[in-house]
């Protein structure tokens, strides 16, 4: 089938799909676990033939370690799926009520945005992961994964595509694209396609990013900064910045660039360097910092540049609000740390770094979907609409405003005798 | 200046005006009032300029009428920065407040979006309402206003600009833009401007959204139908037919194509026909249509096209489902409406017609923001995600996340002796 038509498909499917009740969403989310369950010996065996050819074709081992997507694998996404299924449903939520005039009421109330396209790399759990999220929010996707697992996914696809289907949501929701070409033809539907969700390389992300007039939600770089105050701990710092550096290295909330304040830099810059180079960390610094400890030179490039391994950048500032101006200079309005024992300059710093996640006295590592206790995330977006950080399933979903009337025409609150309009808040919900 | 140097100083200003407190926005509000007040001679006989200019190259009488901005328009404008004095900052609200770890505190704060991109056409009303608005939510503004209102627009973007710096707003928030060149150079600067929000004609947005890869708050087309369905008033019918479509034409949410369920059609039609024809509306009926009534017939063209005049394009349909299927296949996603007694019929036509604004039982005119009570209008947008129909202030809004440690760090949280998350809703305010 020609990609236009799987995502008129998945635009109809769509509009049924906002209409499906909460209970019927969540016995079709049983009913994938069921059958992911059933099928797990099917399932394990397309993925060892997915790894067995990407061994033959060298992928590295971190790489080949993602694509693993065996019965534990699935154990853990039925799991996922349980969790899901008690997460309340997104979608019919009223955020506003309003009475415009006596039997005129107006509702601002959540619903599915429509069609979602979401690319992602190696890990077939994404997969999984996304079209139950897409399903709990009501909304048809369109898929896409990386081909090392092209097996995986496409046992998954079928299996979950059919699950949904079985427990009544409407074909078409979810289909599999399955080349880059399907890809670049999906970026061009934006008459059908409402929000791409991209996952992967900063490149990738990039890419996209460019090549599609659709919304994208997502992040390209991860260039994060912990700015180190003169009224910091120093001891808090160096633990701040070590588990923001070395935590996990190849992710986007891990810290690249350290900015000290020149007056505790003398104090602070051995002794961060002394635990950082125990780690492996290769420092970078700016021509101050190499005045203080023995590093090679840091570039201009180093500034901009997303390590994902164990490199730090160091520069000396003059203070704070020299920090600030660097970091919305060079960051990805990503993730950016300040510590400081005081509380005002704290507050300075997260007002003015144009940032998704501003934090005081603690690691970048924590900005993340789980650890924000969102539930489930959809992915974390640099964008400066719509959804910020770590998004859950509200990114997924947006509103329609639902006006109830009674025969209330405009012309009656225009002109001479017009009528006032009330606008008294209602406390009550969308068909409550 | 060059446009890129005029937006990176809007940039700068941006990042400081997100930290200014609510009392002296609103007192720089207060003074932009008195300035104007003050200079309304000045502005009035720049007015004066423009539309003698205007005349002479013979601007039509509406566009002429819009155009007017003399002692009585300031004076309005004035009442408008009055009420926006009293309506609450959008920034700094709490969307939400989580405790992660006993110390670690996560709250989700509203913030300015950034800089923002105004174009606009003739009316120079716009130029005072979007910059005061942008002003009170924390966002720098380049504008850019019709020629026709070139003399009015540059006292006014001076004047407001200097009003704003002299009550402590920081200088560049405001800047004016003059010429189409400008603009397309303003559509480039991705890195500098986060949102545009284009005001004018169909075809003038349709172009800007083409044109850019910054997100656009707005809307191109308005297809708006109304939808007659057989459990419908028929009275209340033709009432809210002839209201949607005639109470003022020139407008987005006006009326361009009326839906008739099959069952009541051969009553309805004639009874609408006679209403709408002594309004002056002319009808285009579809075959089934004109073998009801007398008009000339509509083409498959027609339904994809928003008139902006005393003209209705008719169909009669088989049900329910035809009418939801014929909007959402023609439809431009901005306002539709159905006219029926079942309660249940109504649900399904607002659960799966997709357009921002679903209405019961009353005129499409009703969808705007001062008519849903959002106090000030930025626009109305047709987008799907961040902001839809009507947008008041919170349309130029986004959030942050604010997370507060003590010295947290993401290892104490990881592998065999994991700390657990509480992830416990919090009841207090960021900073309070």
């Amino acid at each position: 089938m020609e990609i236009k038509q799987t995502a008129l498909q998945a635009k109809q499917a769509a509009i049924q799909l906002a209409a499906v009740e909460s209970a019927q969403k969540n016995e079709a989310l049983s009913e994938i676990a069921r059958a992911l369950t059933q099928r797990a010996t099917d399932i394990s065996s397309a993925n060892r033939a997915d790894r067995t050819r990407s061994e033959k074709e060298r992928l590295s081992a971190p790489l080949l370690k993602r694509l693993r997507f065996d019965e534990d694998k699935i154990k853990e996404a039925c799991g996922g799926l349980a969790s899901l299924i008690k997460l309340a449903d997104p979608v019919g939520v009223t955020l506003s009520a309003m009475e415009l005039d006596e039997g005129l009421e107006l509702y601002k109330v959540s619903c599915p945005i429509g069609v979602i396209g979401v690319i992602f790399e190696s890990r077939p759990d994404a997969l999984v992961q996304i079209s139950s999220l897409c399903l709990k929010s009501g909304n048809a996707v369109l898929l896409k994964g990386g081909s090392e697992a092209a097996e995986t996914n496409r046992i998954l696809a079928e299996v979950i595509a059919a699950a949904g289907e079985k427990a009544g949501i409407p074909a078409g929701w979810l289909a599999l694209l399955e080349t880059r070409a399907d890809v670049a033809e999906m970026l061009r539907l934006n008459d059908c396609i409402d929000l791409i969700v991209p996952r992967g390389s900063n490149a990738f992300v990039q890419h996209i990013m460019e090549n599609t007039r659709i919304p994208v939600l997502g992040h390209a770089d991860g260039i994060c900064h912990v700015y180190v105050d003169k009224k910091a701990d120093l001891a808090m710092a160096a633990r701040i910045v070590v588990d923001s550096k070395c935590q996990y290295v190849a992710v986007c909330n891990a810290a690249e660039t350290l900015l000290v304040h020149r007056e505790i830099a003398g104090a602070f810059l051995p002794q961060i360097k002394a635990v950082l180079e125990e780690k492996g960390v290769d420092i970078r610094g700016c021509e101050e910092t190499r005045k203080l400890i023995d590093v090679i030179p840091a570039t201009a490039e180093d500034w901009r540049t997303e390590y994902l391994d164990l490199i730090l950048s160091v520069k000396v500032v003059a203070g704070l609000e020299e920090a600030i101006t660097h970091i919305n200079h060079y960051g990805s309005g990503h993730t950016d740390v300040i510590v400081t024992a005081d509380r005002g300059r704290g507050a300075r710093f997260m007002d003015t770094v144009d940032a998704a996640d501003v934090f005081l006295n603690c690691s970048s590592r924590f900005s993340d979907g789980f650890r924000y206790g969102l539930g489930a995330e959809v992915g974390i977006s640099t964008s400066k609409i719509h959804a910020r950080g770590p998004v859950g399933m509200e990114g997924l979903v947006i509103y329609k405003w639902r006006l109830i009337g009674n025969g209330h025409i405009a012309a009656d609150y225009a002109g001479a005798d017009a009528k006032p309009f009330n606008h008294r808040p209602l406390q009550k919900t969308f068909g409550g």
